[in-house]
């Protein structure tokens, strides 16, 4: 089958490589319909994730049907067509029983990373009763693409971290895809300001049509200021993290108001400053996470009734045998305008 | 100054009475320029609200212009534009520490039932600082006399205490001015389903456009079904009885999903049957209340950021000294279709 | 293998059976070390449970060790020693993944049910991943019977549906083996009151050795109003149903304060009345449940740390060979005292 | 009357001050009959809280006796006995309104800081509605000193933040006053494990006889080492961190695990590092708040049902004519083993 290769940083082949097989009673094998790109994958093409190796398939996002499964698999049987958790969850550790799956002791986020994943025709998933989920008949499976990761993410670690809340204010520091996925699911809870905050002002002209109440372009060095006097000197609610950079996570700091939360979703390399002077008298909380996905079914049910659009994330579309050009499009986001770019196998 | 009086079961009049003062230091006395009558007026003229004295003036909701204040009010000053809650709270016993304003030891709903209320050109406010709320000068007015009562109603004992999820789904049962409160107020929440159940076509068509994903008349007796046929056989994760008789509510002990609440928004003048025999292990949660009020500043904001257009509830408007045609116009609803009715005094 | 096998309403027979096998990749085969009666054998018995069909082995709680696991079995190996959940949970539902184990579709409470129990030499066990927990080596067994079913029971179904709080007060009605587990437990949030009411001056001494601050016996039908009297005429904030007949149910809407909860426990086999004529503005929770043991984890590190001391409900031990005379002694327990009969196999 | 004058960094005073009068309606004076020294007593006289001007009263702890009441106060009147909160609050603005009290607009942390405190024969007590609560006739008024502020601090900012669980496992950095009252209220919520870590072998000590399960001496630069070992490697559910400097606040980074809380109480005069290049990961909480007294009701509800005993953090009484005295022995704890010293006025 044909398969996206990491062969060692800034290397990648679409190679031909063996279809995987059943290895323990409780792995599905199937077969990838539709996947995309990560910004993560980007950061394993540059070396630094150091527990994907070279010679693994990238790739954690994905729908598809079920080709084959374990005698331990429960849930589902060959041609069930299914969506694929980024996150692996064997649904019975400690962690998982507690709905922390991205801390599954045996699982995690393992697919494209440290075992092989969905960029290719097809992909072993390891404890597939618990790491994907039915698709409804009727469904738009462009649409629930969006749901392996980067939804959750920006709903788990940004919003529900966030405690977004109705008629609250909320700012989005960084307006990629995970930003602009934050920005989605934070109107379930219809907050009364939603303020975007980013540096390239094509985003936030996105970021507007897809419901932002406020934009703020950065690159002037007064963000803080222009939050101060969009909430009325008060602060935001909640201020979520989602680039990963100390200057992000500082400028979240100056714009918390007492009481609110900050909620870290950018991957961070180095260690930030926390203004615990200034800060601790501010009753403030501050979270952090890896997404879980425990909210792909609650997800599904917003993207089936129609109170989001998951799709319009999607800019680009190829095919497998395209995933090469795929990359190079996703990887230069600012002058492609891309966001997600779709990948049919 | 002019004033709608009850005068004992059946009768009040449009008085003449002697505008109020300050009685308490923590009084305010507030010119209306707006308010509406409810269904709990209604009861009161049936005579089934035994602290409502003859003589009293009714009304319990209003905008209007702060005229006089106590020594110990520290909130608000003659000229300022404020919403009344028809909660009066003290804001300092132990009912009110909780935000339980409603059993306010000296307060809760006694405007326009134990003491004079708002259906008149002015009225007195107890404990001022925190029963009333400064209006935005922007503000649309109209809307805001829905926040008195109607609005926290719905959403309180409605949506908040029938834990409204995302993605999830919701009942209904009641397609009066509460229950189109809380089909209103449910939408910040962004459930999958909204399924609004009434014995009226007119008010079932009302629901759809005011966002009911489904309607279901039950004239035929058949609602539970219905309600089943429409979430596949699992019932809904919350049914909202806004009604008050005993069939809503054994209706929506037959429509809950186990884990699902029945929030119980309904005046009840009779016990209802509990089924234990069948509910015991079905894990649900059965919620009560009268309306704290305490989520106006919230709604406040909702509705200054057009998240609600809580105007939509107003179907007809009258002057204060067109108050009596205005009860008539309300009391026969079925066949003037009336939901809230405006009165400008 | 020795096992008690339900024949009928009325017969129950220590018989020999074939020791069970593995049927599904999913089971786990365990040898029982230790077991008890529940109150529910004795409903079961008296043919009040038509799911229990006759022929069926009796008991749903129990230590012991694993015998064997099927092929998808992974988080246990012949020879762990382990605790029995009286609920079987797949892991993997739509239920099973919101902790709703006990609505498990294709488990919840069947051992000892629809399938063979625990009161044998050796038991299958479904799901057995997700129903069995590890014992800690130097863990006292006889104490872990007791978070098979009971200690659960009270402490889900009791204290975290009541909302047991620091500083509260909470009643329990009921102090047999349920009420008193729900005592125990409840003592882990430190309320300032736990009175418990009862007919059985024992038990009312009982529950004062095992921590009630003020015991009630409600013969003479004035259980409430002592319990207003010792509340400061406020009620409780928490009432625990752990009877399960109307007027016991009566009884707790009697006392439970605004803002209070009633958690039922008790299994009901009528309707009852709610007075919601008189609670519809009392702002008050009402929740009922089957266990579905999700805190037994919790609990096993409450045991292990001597936060509790579980064993202390043990009041007669038997070996399995006498378990006609266990349930004797534990069907008798106004007269013989019994709470909990401990069963050695 | 006599009260302790801070006059500028380094220096106080006892001295003769005229008796407070009432300014505003909402104030009551105070007779104090008790009252303590808190470490920001000993900030301010190092010269660190520029908000103290020199000329105020130091205090902001206590008990006693109304005195007089301006005319806006309802709940009290002279002769009642009270207990003084730390934190005044106006009880009506927004911030007092979801009870973030520490950060009302009109009040806050000003006792003895921008208006005179406690440590004297009588105070002012601005709000005295919502800033003031009565004591039952029967209270140890010495235990409820601990009320005002170190227990609630220790309760709300450690306990409540860190989201301390029934059979979860805490970490305590820091077993000076603030710690040690973490460590009092944390066991209400009876988690396994209270690790205290200190370099201070007195203050370990006196964590021992006080309910920790283990203690930590920090002094070899180890205890992250030694608390991954107590805890299976895994890490502390809550690391609360009760001193407020850098080191412990890395140390708490250090043993947190996945999917737990940090809760900062400690008062920081420096920026910290946060290791979010290994945190964002971990689904970490990090807290921070100053004290909103909001859990003093249900504080001296423990205190009456004896379920904490508060007194025990006292070690030392003192006249109020021999304050300075109790300042030098307060602020020389380590030498004379000093925790909280009682002052009766």
């Amino acid at each position: 089958m044909q398969a996206l290769v990491y062969n060692g940083p800034g290397k990648k082949a679409l190679e031909d490589r063996a279809k995987p097989i059943i290895q323990a009673p409780t792995d599905a094998v199937v077969r990838i319909t539709k996947t995309t790109i990560c910004g993560t994958d980007l950061h394993i093409l540059k070396g630094d994730v150091p527990t994907c190796l070279p010679g693994t398939v990238l790739g954690h996002e994905g729908v598809g049907i079920i080709e084959e499964v374990g005698s331990g698999v429960t849930m589902f049987k060959p041609g069930d067509r299914v969506l694929i958790s980024c996150i692996s969850a064997c649904g019975r550790c400690d962690y998982c029983r507690k709905g922390l799956y991205s801390h599954c002791t045996t699982g995690g986020w393992i697919l494209g990373n440290s075992i092989d994943g969905t960029q290719a025709e097809f992909v072993r998933i390891p404890y597939a009763d618990t790491s994907l989920y039915p698709i409804p008949a009727s469904a738009d499976e462009e649409a629930l693409v969006m749901l392996s990761d980067i939804l959750p993410t920006g709903f788990e670690c940004g919003v529900l971290n966030g405690k977004v809340q109705v008629g609250a204010s909320v700012a989005i520091v960084g307006s990629g895809p995970i930003g602009l996925a934050a920005l989605l699911t934070a109107q379930f809870y219809s907050p009364a300001q939603i303020i975007m905050i980013d540096l390239d002002d094509n985003r936030l002209s996105v970021s507007q049509r897809f419901g932002a109440t406020e934009i703020v372009n950065s690159t002037d060095g007064k963000a803080a200021e222009q939050v101060m006097k969009l909430t009325g000197g008060r602060g935001v609610d909640t201020a979520i993290e989602a680039v990963g950079i100390p200057a992000t996570f500082e400028l979240c700091q100056n714009i918390v108001a007492p009481g609110g939360t900050i909620a870290n979703v950018g991957v961070h390399g180095v260690k930030v400053d926390l203004h615990l002077e200034r800060l601790w008298s501010h009753n403030v909380t501050i979270t952090t996470g890896l997404v879980d996905t425990v909210t792909i079914p609650m997800l599904l049910k917003t993207v089936q009734s129609k109170r989001i659009d998951a799709g319009k994330l999607i800019t680009h579309r190829f095919k497998l045998d395209q995933i090469l050009q795929a990359y190079e499009v996703f990887g230069k986001a600012s002058s492609t305008k891309a966001l997600k770019v779709l990948i049919e196998a």
